[in-house]
């Protein structure tokens, strides 16, 4: 890994962190803007992947439709009943193509209840496309691929 | 990321997974040196956080005191019942003022009994202040921020 | 860490995520792979380390070995009725030797049935001797140091 390589890494690593802690702190309005305008964000059970297509089971094409997402979900105010944490972890750089880079890396997310019982939530794979526009790395696509799919709850929050 | 900022990044990980592995390996005894002689461990239930005061659950503000701590477990002999096993994870650097770092992390401590046995025992954020005073990264600051609160035998070892 | 050692940092964690990431994505012919030809692979209950020998529970000291390994498990057919996800974390150089380096590191793996239902696996620590010849990394011995011992199908996949 050079120099260059090194800080795009790190800068990437920086921004799956970020996504992570945005919605743990329920800042859930931030979250959009870590993608690009037309950015893709989808939730794919893993037993889906190798069919055709790859049926999601949460999907947004821009940042319209994840702000109106979001803005559905504190209406229906489910999304509180929980805290959650994303642990981000595996970060690699598969390729490199016209100044976007694409990102494999592990996901867990942990759910507490009100009474302060954790238990593990979803575990699985983000497949990210991630552009560097003006040196400002956003998501182009975020695909979560997961491997936990009996979830009863899973379209309350982001995974 | 330049160059000296990448270069801080990779100390203040090996900080974290040095505290880490130092509470794993029963190593208790060094576990102060990792912070400043005047540094501050918290143990702050999620739930606590927007009240004012923020009362934790555990509580040191000084080396001395953490010494004494871990002498006290050694005596009572509770803590070798379980290994342990201590997850850090999204280490993100949130701010740089007079050559300290506010980091923030995420945590996951697992205990595996003598059976061989492993559950999760507590998931939570860290929130650090990391000085650097002569190239030496401390803590100033560790406040274990956990998600999950019921948990029988909290103060046991260090989160 | 200077610039030479967080290159050899970054290469390390790559080898180490890909390591999980063949693994996980069923690409078992390709694992022994990364290591050298002699390579050593055991897999060692943490409270067998005291004794004197570790008695393993898995031990491979050939890439030839290992290979066979695989084609054992494709033939018993018995590794693919689960998905598995390993998380690599807490990675750190605790030495150097000509040009060899001694890293741990932190792992969980989760298992996933057909029905969806993910399970915590495997809870423990790697300890790598990573080779650099030719600046080609590769693991000259991974010891699999789990602190989960009661595992029905342990030795279904590599940990």
């Amino acid at each position: 890994m050079n120099v260059a390589a090194s800080h795009a890494y790190g800068t990437i690593c920086a921004l799956e962190y970020r996504y992570a802690r945005l919605i743990d702190d329920d800042r859930l309005e931030e979250w959009p803007d870590l993608f690009v305008e037309r950015g893709v964000y989808k939730v794919v059970p893993r037993e889906n992947l190798g069919r055709e297509p790859a049926l999601p089971i949460f999907f947004c094409d821009s940042r319209a439709m994840m702000q109106d997402r979001i803005r559905s979900l504190r209406e229906a105010n489910i999304y509180n009943l929980h805290y959650s944490r994303h642990v981000v972890s595996n970060i690699e750089i598969l390729s490199e193509h016209d100044g976007a880079f694409e990102v494999a890396a592990c996901y867990t997310v942990y759910q507490t209840d009100l009474e302060g019982q954790t238990r593990l939530f979803s575990v699985g794979q983000y497949r990210d496309v991630i552009a560097t526009g003006d040196g400002d790395f956003k998501f182009r696509q975020k695909i979560a691929v997961c491997d936990t799919f009996n979830i009863p709850n899973l379209l309350a929050i982001p995974l």
